[in-house]
């Protein structure tokens, strides 16, 4: 399976999406401060690999802290889960990880020092295990809902290199191909950042999954030509009505695809709904630095100085999404209702 | 006023469009070879720019054909025309200037060699300053279409540099703004070949007329966000029923402008009208290079071999447009009856 993140005892290994596909490098963070850096600047991107980094940056963090005592070991990781939830406004997932990560320190406060570091590193170790067993269960959840043949439109990556390994959208149209299907995948390149052109092409490719890219404006001629039957992405936060926020983008594909009588899926591990924000007004849209669009791989594209608008992302109303795939099943129409039922549900072990 | 391309005794002179904006170098074309290179490997590009440079390069093959006498000059002269006639197929533009130069040179073909010669150069020369005017009675019949302020978005660039000069979409935002109009452009980048971040941003920084720039799957967001107000574009080729080509994506804008209850305009001269072309169907969309979307100025940004779609244009169907701005008069639905009463109108002298 395609690694996208590791923890080991020298740090934390990420394969450095900045330099793919024309190289694969793998970059070391020694400290939680370098883990931090990686997310902010999308060396590892992709709503449930920063949950994963995060996990694991405070681990790392929290082991390296020099305490006396809990109190001080307590004020140094406050610090360094402030440090984290910094990073990127937009997925929720780094928030929840970020919490998943202070309730287990709440519960292990009472216990010696050096095995709260070791219990932290586990969790953290759980936190990726169990992501690469969602999408795995995500995937068998999905993949009934794709055609048995035909094309997938897919909008950034959703893929392996955005989660601990195997994918959200990417990872249901990995269990469809597994079970037969024949698809087709058109990547949408995902200015400004590329994701799919580098990401999205690459891990399929990889996978030897049949993929045509294109530039993010020709999706609305290809399904125009009937080549597309379905589209499908990740998330990066799911409000409790179902409106979603996703790669920017995301939100003209969807009109496109209902333009077009194409349905529209989104592919996320639970822990992307954010029950707490009612609609998608309450998310948080990040905004990037204009040289990403004024500049692509050091190359200058744009006059010096223009003004550029840059978020990172937009919310998709509810009314334009078919389903919602999780983990837990699949969300469908009024998703307040259905959102709501899955949370109730215990999760499966 | 901006300048695109010239007629001079020692060749036709070309910005480089694939230069722009971070170097200003101007190309000289001394063989009608050498114009349809340019045109071919868009040092020229947009559609009347392309008619223009077509006429100005079968003016300068004539000039410099070394005919014994009439059948050998018709000879040269045809072969010119085809020649030219291969370099782009969607807009139409170039077929309708090539004809235009082919009747004028039956009109004289009775006459003296050097006379002809000289004629088939006055009426390239005709053609393009007819271009000129053309955009400027295009821009004040357009402008009251556009609203007293407020931001227009753009797809492409259909400005100075793809015509004449002074733009057929730019040209009605410049009439706008010069009659008073308080606009604020954002202007898609349009990938592959980022007119519109090298162009079009480039051309109305020129202008000091304010603009942003943004992606091409921003356009969604922004609406949402209530920033625009009104979309303008050019056009390639617009078939008898108002169906329209233009670059790629400007099909997907015309989706989201009227999900989001905006206006959708078309500026061309009268000559992008193709009668003989009933609808969309029959408009031929150019295939370009892959290289296109997998480099951007030399860079790598896709996997080595991954399959590309390339498409030039899109065809935006008729429904979705709002009104074609011509030089003639401004066409509504329905197209068919509007655009054929413009062809019958005597154009304005």
């Amino acid at each position: 399976m395609l690694e996208t993140l590791k923890w080991t005892d020298n740090g934390v290994l990420f394969i450095d999406q900045t330099k793919l596909p024309t190289e694969e490098v793998w970059v070391n963070c020694r400290t939680h401060e370098e883990v931090a850096d990686a997310i902010r600047t999308m060396i590892v991107r992709g709503a449930p690999a920063i949950g994963c980094a995060a996990a694991m940056g405070i681990a790392l963090g929290a082991r390296d802290l020099d305490a006396k005592g809990i109190s001080e070991f307590r004020n140094g990781f406050g610090q360094i889960c402030r440090l984290m939830g910094e990073t990127r406004p937009t997925a929720v997932n780094l928030f929840w990880a970020i919490r998943r990560m202070q309730r287990r320190f709440e519960e292990l406060s009472t216990r010696p020092l050096p095995l709260i570091k070791q219990m932290l590193i586990d969790e953290a170790l759980a936190i990726y295990h169990e992501d690469i067993a969602t999408n795995r269960t995500m995937g068998a959840n999905g993949a009934p809902l794709l055609p048995a043949e035909g094309g997938v439109l897919t909008h950034c990556n959703a893929g392996a290199l955005a989660t601990a390994g195997y994918g959200t959208a990417l990872g249901v149209i990995r269990a469809a191909v597994e079970s037969g299907k024949k698809l087709h995948v058109f990547a949408d390149e995902t200015r400004p950042f590329l994701q799919g052109a580098r990401l999205t092409a690459w891990e399929l490719m990889k996978d030897n999954i049949p993929v045509t890219l294109i530039s993010d404006n020709m999706a609305g001629y290809m399904m125009a030509k009937g080549k597309i039957q379905a589209v499908i992405v990740g998330a990066d936060r799911i409000a409790a009505n179902g409106d979603t926020a996703n790669k920017i983008g995301t939100y003209s594909v969807a009109i496109l695809a209902r333009e077009h009588g194409i349905p529209m899926y989104i592919a996320a591990p639970f822990s992307t709904v954010d029950l707490e924000t009612a609609d998608g007004s309450g998310i948080p849209i990040e905004q990037r630095s204009p040289r990403e669009v004024t500049h692509i791989g050091g190359k200058q594209i744009a006059p010096t100085g223009v003004l550029v608008e840059n978020p990172a992302f937009d919310v998709t109303p509810a009314k334009y999404i078919r389903a919602i795939i999780t983990e837990r099943g699949v969300a469908t129409a009024p998703f307040g209702e259905s959102l709501q039922k899955l949370a109730e549900q215990k999760p499966a072990e």
